[in-house]
């Protein structure tokens, strides 16, 4: 299949990053640059210097949308490091745009139809944009991390990272999007990777990279969810059911995103009798998941060693 | 099956009162009295008078507890009625409380173990009582009707009625209650009754009761919720899933109530590893439930024309 990531690098971004161009089943197409764990510029950016680390620098990057005023959380930046993949020197420069990424996606839909899929990781702005303004992508496959329908979010009770940065365009996304799988924290929570896991990634250059992002990441879990014993796999979640429906179990609903009140940024079934329904996964094979990510990552970087 | 039902009758109260009634599997050895849509002296006045409409005058009424300053809401009202069951004069008198509703279920607890299932369908305050007080009641079936886990609620956008009244006394009962299935807002949202559905009872004494009740009572459904035909069956669904568990489509998972900030009254999974877990019905099937109600009312209401 072809897919296209919408990633905010990010850490858990770098980790779907991995894997997707580590999956034998997965032919990464392009990246789309949008904001949360930090901005466009410095997504886009950490994204090219990871693509260049592992192997696939001919991938290429496109500048999406951002809210006008967006500035980086201080929860964001201490979770993801002020540059975003946890303070670790990945050498990234100057981003690159290779286009626009509305044009980028609309033009990937006409081409590839049902053999694409859209994996949006961030705030959904451009998403948002790119389905009012080409019908043609509202029934294109996509999956999306974000939200959380059965669980508390992780930014207020409420609200899930990556939908509050926009709710009012994560609403439109799940209201015209007609082939969306929600991948939330009602599962990603679910998955969990130790530092001894990360740890043995270690000995190749893409590999204690990893390793260094994951546990900076990890540092942040154990303050913030003291009860886990790592860090969750939030956006590499996301690319394996774009692999493999089969690895979560959906309860399939109309979604809207609450757009004001006390409840600002959540993803909830919605009762306007709205035909657009979401697939929202609530269960998840932990087992068959984890262990795929750790060994196609390292089998990645040992192939990358291999090459050189 | 044994069943207590935990009542603040309210029309669909009424409506879960006959059920039980009428439906033979079910032994109806109690009902216990409480709160929300009506003070519990109201809803035990209003049970007596109808537990006499529906020839089951035998079955004994024991008061429960409710929070200091309980007021019956304006929406309650306007839903219910003043008199709770949609301004029918249903010859209620002053309620004759058979005992204490703590202990009541504490004896029955002992006596019926394994067959006996409680059913609340109004506010939670009792119950928790009874739970913290009595250990032997954690392990007993029950089948509340409240909550709202992937739909909003119907008192904010957080909060369902029943859960509302006393949240703190909720989140008692979801970590204490071992064997719970919350039927909430999810699924009897879809369940409906219609006009000409309740009018089909009409010709007997108890059926034109009924009648005139469901009019009321969709009379406020077609303001509060225009794209509805009719009203929801909210307490008779926890009636049935009681007698018929496979009624429905659950998801499992630790629940908690929030208890303060914005979401106050939110019935939502917790991440704190509590073990108690709670069935959350986010599936019914409506074509066996719904005609399944409607016939065995009308049976009810022929046979007691019959009996006379």
């Amino acid at each position: 299949m072809k897919m296209i990531l919408d990633l905010d690098t990010g850490i858990d971004d770098a980790f779907a990053l991995a894997y997707a161009i580590a999956h034998p089943g997965i032919d990464l197409i392009g990246v789309t640059g949008t904001y949360g764990n930090v901005t466009i510029e410095q997504g886009m950016a950490n994204t090219q210097a990871l693509l260049t680390l592992l192997g696939a620098a001919d991938v290429p990057v496109y500048a999406g949308r951002a809210i006008d005023g967006f500035e980086v959380s201080e929860a964001s930046a201490r979770i993801h490091g002020r540059n975003g993949v946890g303070e670790v020197d990945i050498a990234a420069d100057d981003a690159q745009s290779a286009g626009d990424a509305l044009e980028f996606l609309s033009e990937a839909a006409a081409k590839y139809g049902d053999d694409l899929v859209i994996v949006p990781t961030g705030a959904q702005t451009t998403l948002a944009r790119a389905l009012e303004k080409d019908p043609a992508l509202r029934g294109i496959r996509m999956v999306s991390m974000g939200g959380a329908l059965t669980v508390p979010g992780n930014v207020s009770p409420a609200a899930e990272a990556n939908i509050s940065q926009d709710p009012v365009s994560s609403n439109t996304v799940y209201q015209l999007a007609e082939d969306m799988t929600m991948v939330g924290l009602d599962v990603t929570m679910q998955t969990q990777l130790t530092r001894a896991e990360a740890d043995s990634w270690r000995g190749t250059p893409a590999g204690d990279v990893f390793a260094d992002m994951a546990g900076y990441y990890i540092d942040a879990y154990q303050e913030n969810n003291p009860h886990m014993d790592g860090c969750a796999l939030h956006d590499p979640l996301a690319v394996a059911v774009a692999a493999d429906p089969d690895l979560v179990d959906c309860l399939i609903l109309p979604l809207q995103v609450d757009t004001e009140g006390p409840t600002i940024g959540r993803t909830i079934g919605r009762w306007d009798g709205s035909e657009v329904e979401t697939r929202v996964a609530v269960g998840v094979d932990v087992d068959s998941f984890v262990p795929d990510f750790i060994d196609k990552l390292a089998q990645l970087f040992g192939r990358l060693v291999q090459n050189q």
